[in-house]
């Protein structure tokens, strides 16, 4: 049987949701390598909508994280509190600012956010399985904010900005730089991580390093 | 100096905008060709907004082509109106409702559908320089449109959907069925088309078409 690889999602938009190049590329790699994506997300008004066009954010509109990443997945998705770890044999989260504003508050306050707890729930679920979780571009803070609050000793990446790490580690995480090409594995605790977009100027170089994750991922699973 | 390929965008999510996977593959394959995607939208309204979680229309929301396919494009998007054909090499249409709702009215209409002016002008363009245009999923019906109103013999590929293809044929196509993973070239006109979602399962099914797409049109550009 396939093996069935969770994919948390953000929403539909690289400053307010789910980067979607980045989910789009480990949908592809997932189901290149045979294995199957359950795709999920929070059911949460998003933290605000940013116009992509200009880069500032859209006054008097809303929008739900569920519905948003629904279109990402074609409509096939899950609540993320209906999964639970034993549904799955893996846990990735693509980035974006999705990842920072709406499956935690990383992106407005830093090593003290809060994470949505049904994230964490699901984070602290696999982790404890011992089943592989990945987390791509910005994505990593929210795993060091899980891990680092039960006092697991873990390694992470986003790349090589200074004051990111020196939030991940304020956390609680070892931080290893990484190119954007590579990814950095914690064996221990079947830990995957990759700069991807924190780092990349074009998509291939994105997509290197997501693809190298997802089959490391696919080796752990 | 890198070639140039115009990618058409018409929103976000597969039924009320571009097809996301489609647009992003085709990003992907034109980088890792080493050439440069011009992304560009028209700057003009939805057709409607369509909820991705339950499929239904989602009453009293609008949203902007241009914005919302800014999404895709991580906000690296031209109005489709200052574009000429000789600022590209190939154009590229990707797929999903939003290249039958927004960029022409053929998911209303069928065959007597009318196109956006800025698309009818840059396809006619594009096709009158010979230089290649590519269209993915339901993307084709407009290129027959626009083609057939000009009397121009063309062949064209949506896939196997008998409806469609006599809508296509109805506009002056010929039709050519294709299977999902390949995709038809129409040399005289420069012309590539490949079913992706039309016929796709699965996200590695229609990247192979798209992959092969790309391919095609840069072989020509």
């Amino acid at each position: 049987m396939a093996k069935k690889i969770g994919v948390v999602l953000s929403g539909c938009g690289v400053y307010d949701g789910s980067e979607i190049h980045e989910a789009v590329i480990t949908l592809l790699a997932i189901d290149r390598a045979g294995a199957e994506a359950v795709c999920m997300a929070p059911d949460t008004e998003q933290m605000h909508v940013v116009n992509h066009l200009t880069g500032e954010p859209a006054s008097g509109e809303s929008r739900n994280v569920l519905v948003e990443s629904a279109r990402i997945a074609r409509g096939k998705i899950r609540n993320i509190s209906e999964v639970k770890a034993a549904d799955i044999d893996a846990l990735i989260f693509p980035g974006g600012f999705g990842a920072a504003k709406n499956l935690c508050d990383f992106a407005v306050k830093g090593a003290g956010c809060d994470i949505h707890p049904e994230v964490a729930r699901l984070v602290r679920e696999v982790v404890k399985a011992k089943k592989p979780l990945a987390a791509i571009c910005i994505a990593p803070a929210l795993v060091s904010k899980v891990l680092g609050d039960d006092k697991l000793a873990h390694k992470l990446t986003i790349g090589s900005d200074v004051d990111t790490a020196k939030a991940l580690e304020a956390m609680g995480s070892t931080h290893e730089a990484c190119p954007v090409s590579e990814f950095i594995v914690d064996r221990q605790n079947k830990l995957v991580s990759t700069p991807a977009y924190m780092l990349a100027g074009r998509i291939s170089e994105a997509a290197e390093g997501i693809e190298k994750t997802v089959k490391a991922v696919l080796e752990m699973a």
